[in-house]
This record gives structure tokens, C-alpha cells and sequence, in this order.
């Protein structure tokens, strides 16, 4: 009988190569964050349904993972709604447990209180390339802060953990939440149709002015008023910081000054940035991004190589109140693991060494010649971790089994053997060096 | 409205002090299996929960999440089986996904493949001081090796880490399943009656011979039966690598020579182990171990200040053929997290620098400072990690806001303030060291 050992539907099994890129790119990152001062927490993978399913999270919900209560009866009874058998679900991002966590914790936290979070988060999406229903999220949020000294700071940081681990040519994007609620009001959309109103324009960059034009229309927008919205946006379109405080007051009249001084306070700190490392950012018009929870800023890191972005996160001060009972100002940036380690080249191979052991050396001896080596052998290079030393039975031919060693990314070999009743051990000698021989 | 912002029952927040802690271990003991050749890898929380209720985990079996089938109608119609209701499962332990992810990639991998697993496991467990619902495991397990190189490594290699996190006082416990039927067999209990007679002996060092006596009597042993297995047990504890063969064979006759010869083989492992590092051991006719899949030898680690052990594995030679088809020799010791956490002193406080800004110094300039500061400042140890450097905001009186730092791990500050229109930072003053000044 054939048995199928695949993973669950939609997830995946990580290979040692896999981990290690995934060690590399999350170390890496946690590394510079935590220079920035932010520090880790961790939460449970469960959540109470109720609070996974509160209507934050918007099409996010209906992809939990909904966990039956314990110490049901074998049997239910009819009429009982599937809702009465769950209590728990699996998070589906790391802002829901984050904003528990702060209500429940808040006392022994300082103030701003700087978080990271790394973890996996569980959504059950349809399974396509490049996507799984078990992923990892790595955020980091600023709670207290309530200038944007929090989104610079976000941004500035998530920008530096993306360029530590080699990615270039990303761009950061940049928008505000306000800013759509102004222009909807000022172009005569009413609340209601502000949602679709927004998903449309959030398409631009898929379907061009031609898609969004039609789908306008389609959603009853007159022709006075869908070319007002492009005229709008266009004019908004990359403004370099020294010229968004006109360029917005004149296209949406009905934006606040407050939130124009925002916006121009973090386009001159990226700019101020940018002078000190190669960036690129924008004021987009058309970001949208999907999260019901945003307030304020709203903020992506693109790569061209990848479709959707590599991070994205925002401002959410109504967010954290409802767990605490008082609004505390919030923001947010997340960046998603998965794309990112699709970006990255695997790794070299490790730097290990191979105690070949001949079948008749006694176990003991094998594994005292492995340890005295591993206290031996000395990192390859001086910041390096220490080398591994891994026992390997002899077998085969020779020549052969070097040959399959270095394939498997072992750079050196000692052989231990027997000969008249007592252990011989070899040299090290290193292997695949050919070249230098 | 007070919210209840407690974590799922059962589980636990874990605060920037418990991350440090845990990651700090977590890393000392990874970095000592990598050096043995140990690979890491990782397979997605859920599994099938056929997989996870198929019985080979005991009681474990019991205390598994349950996710519902996704999909479902709002309403169960009646006479609906609750197990029809789930499909997926969280993992109880990391073997049993290690086995499936053994069948899945095997091709792949190379024999004997050392596999190394950190994460999280989940168990329905009553709720009780240090035991959680949710909780940590660190396998290390090898595929694919019959002699007990694979045991005499493990245990090497687990009591190798744990030293290296400074736990001293550890005592390396060894035994073998099939000294336990050899065991039962000689004395006469029928095989039926095994698995009573087993935990009644598992009992012995909570309950002392006579409590042992007692239950042995109620489980239908005669007073002679009962004498037999208090002698022969006394006659094997704590014996001598050197004396085991002809005790055990004294004691078992029934007892195969391959298995002394095994049990001699780790022995005298163990003997020559402790001659190059502070260690005990010792051969425990009393071990037990509960999981069902074990085959050959079982081992553990146990602390004076811990109940329970803090890690036990053991040889599993007829469990990855579920998966596979065909078996394979495997062998594991798993560390648990938790028990080890409550061990260790909490880290001192980190190294970080405050940028202390006035609150007129605008943003860009303000994140300017920590920007530069980040990229001068140097670690405080040659090996050390970066310096943290972190923004904060000027409130209160200034000698206050001072002690707060100073509590909250900060050891020095840089203060940004406002002179004449123009940004003035100040020289990076430590703090706390008036004993210096």
C-alpha cells in the first residue's frame, strides 16, 4: 500500500538548505531591528475565535483555522451550529495577538513600547505558486508613539533589514488612509461606495486608466467625475517631498493641514535617508492596501521581481482600544517571509569535516576521535562559526564515497581505522582541493 | 467593559525577558548539535489527524487540537460524528511529523540523515504550574543508523548542550525496552500484563519498594514473583560499564547477547565521555519512558531541581515504516524547553544607547542622530553583538527620565535638543556609572 506522507494541503516541508536561507535572511533581519531597540515577544498560536473573527481582519477571517472544543461528545446532536463546536483558531497575522498581548501586558511595557514578532501565521487560502497556507511574518510595531516619528522610524528600519541581506532596488511607497477618505468626499463619493471605490483604484497598476476608467464607471461615477479622479491622481503621482504640501492642498481641498504636515514630515525623513543609502520612495496615490484597521499612514516596500509587495504595514490607532479599552496610537510594518526567501540564492554549502570510521572501529573510539576533533579544528575563518565535525561510516569504494562527501558540502576528511587491534587515525585532509594540489 | 485579554487557557505570553532567555538557549544548543552535523528542518504545525490519533503516541493521542474541516455547513445535521467534522490536527510531539517528512523527502536526504527540529508542540493537558498547552521541543534524531553509534552520539551531543547553557548536576539515565520483556518474561508475567507491570516499576523512585511491592501483589504477582524482581532490579543499579554484561546476564537470562552487547557498547561510551567532561551516568533498570514506539534503548537526562527530566528519547527502529513502507533504524532525544527555562537565571540587561530628543526637535533630524549614532558606535565586547540605539522622547524631569533608562537596561544616552533654531546633540554620556565618575 502506497502511503501519502505530503504535508497538509497547502503547506510545505522545509529541507536543512530551506532553514538555513530562512535562519540567514530572519537572524539578519531580527538583527537590525533590534538595534533600532525593538525587542521580541511571542505570543500562542491560538486565539480566541471570537477575537480572530471580530471583523478587523476583513476577508482574513474567513481563512482561519477553526479549532473544535475539547471534550465534545462523540456524537452531535442535530441543529447545533458549527460556531458552538470552536473556541480557538490560529492566528492569521501577528497585529491581532500583538494588540492582546499589549491590553493584557501593557503594565510592564515601556512607553513607546517597540515590538517584533517573528512567526508563523496560518491562512486557508487556495493553494497556488508561491503561496501556503502556513507562512511566516515578521513585524515590527511602535505602540504610544503617536507622531510620525513611527513611521520613519518603521520605514527607515524595514528598509535597512531588507538592504542588510543583500535585496536592492526595492522602493518604498507611501500613502495615507485620510488622504482616500478626503479625495472620496471630494469628489462626491458618498461612504458607502468609498470600498469599491478604492479597490478599483487599488488596481491600477493591474488593469491602467483604460480598466479603471470602465470600472469606475460601471460603479456610477460620471464622466466629470472619473476624469477629475484622474486628474487628481495624476498630478499626485511620485511628488518629491519639497513639493507634496501644495500638490495635495491644491487636489484634494478638503484634507487637513495636519495630515499634509504627516505626510511631508516622513517624505523629508525618507528623503534624508535616501542621501545616506541607495532608496527609492514615493508618495503613491493609488495605495491602498487591505487591512479595515488602518488610520493614518499606509506605507509598502516593493521589489520588481516579486508581484504584490515584500512589506507593508500602517498606522492603527482605533485598534489597540479595543483590546484595552482606551485607544493607544499604534503603527505597524510586516514583512512577508516567504517572498522574500524565494528572492534569495541558497546558501554555499557548510563548512564540515567528515570522521570516516571503518566498520571494524569500536564505537567509543569513533566517537572520541570525533570529539577531540571537534574541540580541534578551528573556525575556517576567525568570526566563523565553529566547524562541524560529523561521524560517517566507511563504505563503498573510496574514491566514490569522497566524491559523494563533497557533494554533500563536507571541505575535509580524517580516516579512522584499524590495524592490529589498535585505532589509527588520519590526518585531516581536505577534500575538492584539487585545484591547490 | 473590563476585556479579557489573557491568552488562550493553558498558555502564555512570553515578554522580551522570556524571548532573551529562550532564544539564548535555543541558540547554545542549536550551535552544539550543528557541530555534531545535525541539519535543521521544520514541517507545518498541522497534520493529518489520522496521522496524529493512528496510536502510536499513548495518551498523547488524546490531548490533540482538533481543526475543523473548512467549507462546513453553518448548521451540523444530526447523528454527525465529531471526528467526520476535522480532518487536520496540531502536532502533539515532533517525531511523529519528523517520520511522515522522512517518508516524503527521503530521496533526498542523505543516510543516516541527522535531523535536527525546534518548535512548537501542543497538548490539551490540564493546566498546571510549568506545564503548558503550548510549548517547546528541540529533537535532534538519526535516520538510518542500526548500531548504537546513533544512541552513544545522542546522548553525547544533548548532554554536550546542556552544558554549554552552564547546567551542571545532570545524571544521564539509561535503560533498554528490551531488557523489559526479557525482564517480565523471566519473571512470568504474561505479555498481557506487561504494560501494568512496567508502569508499576516506573513508579519506584516516587513511591519506594514498598509502595512498588504493594501494587505488584494487586496485579496478581506472588509474594515469590514479587521478591524475584526486587532482587534481581537491586542487582543492576548503578552498575559499572565493566560490570554490566555479567550482571545483566545473571540477573535476565533470557536477556539476547546483542543487547548486552549494545548496552556495554553506550556504556562504555559514556564512561569514556565522562573522562573528558564532569558527567554521570548510570545504567537504571527502573527507566521506563512512556511513549509505545520505542524499540530498543531508552535514556534520559534529569536534574536535581527538576522533576521529570529534562530530556528522553530513545530507539524508534519500526516507526518510520508506518510512513515509508519499509523500516528504518532511527534513534532521538528530545529536549524540553520549558523544564530547561525554569533552570536559568534571567540575562542582564542589554547594551543600548537612548537617543533622548527634546520634543521641538522635528523627526527627520531627530531619527537622523540615532541613524548616525547606530553606524559609529561600536560593540561593547570585540565578539559582541551591536550596540542597540534607540529613540526616545524627552518627558518629565530629566534625573527621573534618567533612572527610568538606567532601569530599563539603557547604559548610555546621547541627548538632541533645539539652540537658535538649530539641532545640537550632545556627547554619548554612560549611564550609572557615578562609580566611575
Amino acid at each position: 500500500m502506497k502511503i501519502d506522507n505530503s504535508p497538509a494541503r497547502g503547506m510545505r516541508d522545509l529541507l536543512p538548505a530551506d532553514v538555513t536561507v530562512r535562519d540567514h535572511v530572519l537572524e539578519s533581519i531580527v538583527a537590525v531591528y533590534q538595534r533600532f531597540g525593538y525587542q521580541r515577544i511571542e505570543t500562542p498560536a491560538l486565539e480566541d475565535i471570537n477575537r480572530l473573527q471580530s471583523g478587523d481582519g476583513a476577508d482574513n477571517e474567513k481563512l482561519v483555522y477553526q479549532v473544535l472544543r475539547r471534550g465534545l461528545p462523540a456524537e452531535v446532536p442535530g441543529g447545533t451550529l458549527v460556531r458552538d463546536l470552536v473556541d480557538l483558531g490560529l492566528r492569521y497575522d501577528l497585529t491581532v495577538p500583538l494588540t492582546r498581548f499589549y491590553g493584557h501586558n501593557h503594565a510592564v511595557l515601556p512607553s513607546p513600547f517597540r515590538s517584533l514578532q517573528v512567526g508563523p501565521v496560518w491562512r486557508a487560502e487556495r493553494p497556488q505558486k508561491g503561496r501556503y497556507r502556513q507562512f511566516h511574518q515578521c513585524d515590527i510595531d511602535m505602540i504610544g508613539e503617536a507622531s510620525v516619528l513611527a513611521e520613519a522610524e518603521l520605514i527607515e528600519a524595514t528598509s535597512g533589514a531588507l538592504a542588510t541581506i543583500g535585496l536592492t532596488g526595492t522602493t518604498i511607497r507611501l500613502c495615507d488612509r485620510r488622504f482616500w477618505s478626503a479625495l472620496a468626499a471630494d469628489i462626491g463619493v458618498p461612504p458607502e461606495g468609498q470600498p469599491a471605490f478604492f479597490i478599483t483604484l487599488d488596481k491600477l497598476d493591474k488593469i491602467g486608466w483604460d480598466g479603471v476608467r470602465a470600472e469606475l464607471t460601471e460603479l456610477g461615477l460620471t464622466a466629470g467625475q472619473v476624469a477629475d479622479v484622474e486628474l487628481k491622481i495624476r498630478s499626485l503621482e511620485g511628488l518629491p517631498a519639497g513639493q507634496m504640501a501644495g500638490a495635495l492642498a491644491e487636489a484634494v481641498p478638503g484634507l487637513a493641514d495636519s495630515v499634509i504636515e504627516d505626510l511631508v514630515t516622513t517624505g523629508t525623513s525618507l528623503d534624508r535617508l535616501a542621501e545616506s543609502r541607495k532608496l527609492n520612495w514615493a508618495f503613491d496615490p493609488t495605495l491602498v492596501r487591505g487591512m479595515g484597521y488602518y488610520t493614518g499612514q499606509i506605507f509598502e516596500i516593493i521589489h520588481p521581481d516579486v508581484s504584490g509587495s515584500l512589506a507593508g504595514g500602517g498606522r492603527y490607532d482605533k485598534l489597540i482600544g479595543k483590546s484595552l479599552g482606551r485607544d493607544v496610537p499604534a503603527c505597524g510594518f510586516a514583512i512577508g517571509f516567504e517572498r522574500l526567501m524565494d528572492l534569495m540564492v541558497r546558501r554555499p554549502s557548510r563548512d564540515a569535516v567528515a570522521v570516516l570510521v571503518e566498520p571494524d572501529v569500536p564505537v567509543p573510539d569513533a566517537l572520541e576521535v570525533a570529539r577531540e576533533l571537534r574541540s580541534a579544528v578551528a573556525p575556517a575563518a576567525p568570526s566563523g562559526a565553529a566547524r562541524v565535525v560529523e561521524t560517517v561510516r566507511r563504505s563503498g569504494k573510496f574514491g566514490a564515497q569522497l566524491t559523494r562527501l563533497e557533494a554533500a558540502g563536507f571541505s575535509g576528511f580524517v580516516l579512522v581505522s584499524m590495524q592490529d587491534g589498535a585505532v589509527v587515525r588520519g590526518d585531516l585532509r581536505e577534500l575538492g582541493g584539487s585545484a591547490e594540489a
